[in-house]
């Protein structure tokens, strides 16, 4: 089957399930590639929606709502995992193509799935259990030590649906809440590391310098790029293990690979099969983004090149903060990214657009340099200064007008 | 009176007329800061509104449109200079905030404002007189020699509207056909160069490395960054000259003046006050591009960094070759984008979603590297592959399928 092609440039259509941010930095990438992305998005405010020409309002749970974003365009992508994936395995069926394909997404929706598919290809991970009762959990517990880290296997994201019990108490409360658990050690981790690599349904790869990823509060705070201090053969190992992995499964698209790094090497966390929060720096720090990348792979377009551009790259997010509050009464956002450009020329401002509220991903910033510490400071002061309106004491700003 | 800001984002609203590439790529730009770029557009297909959310389909030349546009609008800014002066005017006395005002953008719309502006300020430029008979050219021409260049005063852009006459006979069809002119010596110059400057409301200014441009057929076909040889007096002398012109005309947002260099320093040729063809290369050539440094400015933000981020860096434009006739066999476009990123893996593409015809901007690539003359191939091969579907023997494919 010939892929459909738009009438008014000639091009492939690119439909994206989901209205997020990532949809939204897609459609930047989209632009510059002549693409004009179709976003199915949950609402008309929707990071992605408000930045869109082809937006349908709809349901990413509703095959209805899927048929119709699918119906003429070249290839059906996604902004988030929460597709079910028998509806995936219809349009399929029905010609249409997914990238990645259900079969390949399960493992990034079900850590279930993932766990086994690991086992099987003996690659690291934690040591685990499916759980589906209580004596499931202390039996695990007995061989592994507790806290055990008990997850949900699908629907968690952004340390929702993890839980890291101390005892038995907590377990069967838990197993009734959620039914079968994935139970997993508690890793004795040096840090957490990404590992990201692209894929095109040709079977190309390409892969960026492995990062470190800083959570807080489950939720990706900081990337740094490349991972300081990682020796050049454990960087190898996890570009190595990603595309194997990658390979394997049949990832078409953006695969990101979650690793804890141990004293003897690394463990997979988990997968994203879509670009990533780990990834956002390489939208200024690499020479091909992992959004542009993305879309390459999905329309089987040969890869871009993974080179960076810069020594160090730093990524912060700007998660909702004392200024997302309602009783704040410090600078308004508009007010805040003056000060955000004025103080740092050079830090490059990512805002999605959405509504502030605490705790929600708003935006990010980069920082690009010569030395990590000193383009960590720059992105990470930029960031607290947008979510918290703090200026921190160490970059305080040079023209006081008081004196 | 207080800015307007879009209730979806608390952000400030740039509403922009014109929907070609350079409201496209001010779109890819806006979607980073938050912003959703309103565009008035001529129709639905154009470059712009394929990619934005909130399209206006209008006449640039109609006040209704304009006032629609920027009803609850922060400001209004244009993709081209074809708005009639006196529209604007209306707009700006109903309150409306419009950059670069008016009184500013007169001198890129009309060459004979230019010149007087210039001559006021004693600013160099080429010997020029303003021609109403056949006489008034005649006599120009014996103080400076034929041939004499006439320009139409407004509308022309891209060669048009540009005459070169090598003695009287063609000059009285030309007043006939389009009333006064401006006449100009025919400067012997070294090349072209741009510089570009941006301007804030606040007068705050960034200005980029001197470039040079390469014309072919009135059209910009090459930009090199920095201009390979100048001096760092006439280098700084271009800058500064920018940064005056800018400042004497109030201009806010991007100017670029395009010059003649000379034997003796350098001439100016024409402004252009918005994002420019010269300045593409910013985009993944400077810490801020030109699309992002307009917004900032119009919006009266923080200007951003311009320092370039490699030693050189190129931009080939893609104008309508053999493979925008209608008669074309080879490769479609779609296959030859494929052959350019296999080829190119780190040339950056901007394709602008147009219907191709001969002649046409269609789009453009950049090259970065520590070498302009290694750039320049990449970009021009890379160029006139997705043009003209010819592959230049000098950078003919590794991988022959033959042998």
């Amino acid at each position: 089957m010939p892929a459909a092609l738009d009438p008014r440039t000639g091009l492939p259509v690119v439909a994206v399930v989901g209205g997020g941010q990532l949809a939204r930095m897609m459609q930047q990438a989209a632009i510059a590639l002549g693409q004009s992305l179709r976003v199915l998005s949950a609402g008309p405010e929707e990071s992605a929606a408000l930045v869109s020409a082809d937006v349908r309002i709809g349901d990413h749970r509703d095959l209805g709502d899927l048929r119709a974003l699918a119906e003429g365009a070249t290839v059906v992508t996604f902004d988030h995992e929460h597709v079910p994936t028998e509806h995936l395995r219809t349009l399929v069926a029905e010609g249409t193509r997914v990238a990645p394909g259900p079969e390949a997404l399960v493992h990034a929706q079900d850590k279930l799935v993932l766990r086994r598919a690991l086992r099987e290809a003996g690659e690291p991970q934690p040591a685990w259990v499916e759980a589906h009762t209580v004596h499931d959990v202390t039996a695990f517990a007995d061989e592994v030590g507790w806290p055990v880290v008990l997850k949900t296997p699908r629907g968690g994201y952004d340390g929702k649906g993890v839980f890291v019990v101390h005892g038995p108490d907590a377990v069967a409360e838990l197993l009734e809440r959620h039914g079968t658990l994935l139970a997993e050690e508690r890793v004795r981790m040096v840090r957490e590391l990404s590992a990201q690599v692209a894929r095109s349904p040709f079977g190309q790869v390409a892969v960026w310098p492995v990062v470190e990823t800083v959570q807080r509060d489950g939720v990706c705070a900081e990337v740094y790029a490349p991972a300081p201090g990682l020796s050049d053969e454990l960087a190898t190992a996890a570009q190595e293990l990603a595309v194997r992995i990658a390979d394997r499964l049949g990832v078409v698209g953006m695969l990101a690979v979650e690793l804890f790094q141990t004293a003897d090497g690394v463990l997979v966390n988990e997968l994203a099969m879509r670009p990533h929060n780990s990834g956002h720096w390489t939208i200024e720090g690499a020479r091909t983004g992992q959004f542009e990348q993305h879309l390459r792979a999905v329309l089987d377009y040969p890869l871009g090149s993974t080179e960076m551009v810069a020594p160090a790259v730093v990524m912060a997010n700007v998660l909702g903060g004392a200024a997302a509050r309602e009783d704040w009464s410090g600078p308004a956002l508009d007010e805040r990214i003056h000060h955000l450009m004025a103080h740092w020329p050079d830090v490059k401002l990512h805002w999605y657009g959405k509504t502030q509220r605490p705790g929600r991903k708003l935006g990010h910033v980069t920082a690009l340099g010569a030395d990590l510490a000193e383009a960590r400071a720059r992105a990470v002061a930029a960031a607290r200064y947008l979510a918290d309106g703090v200026v921190d004491p160490a970059f305080a700003f040079p023209h006081d007008p008081e004196h």
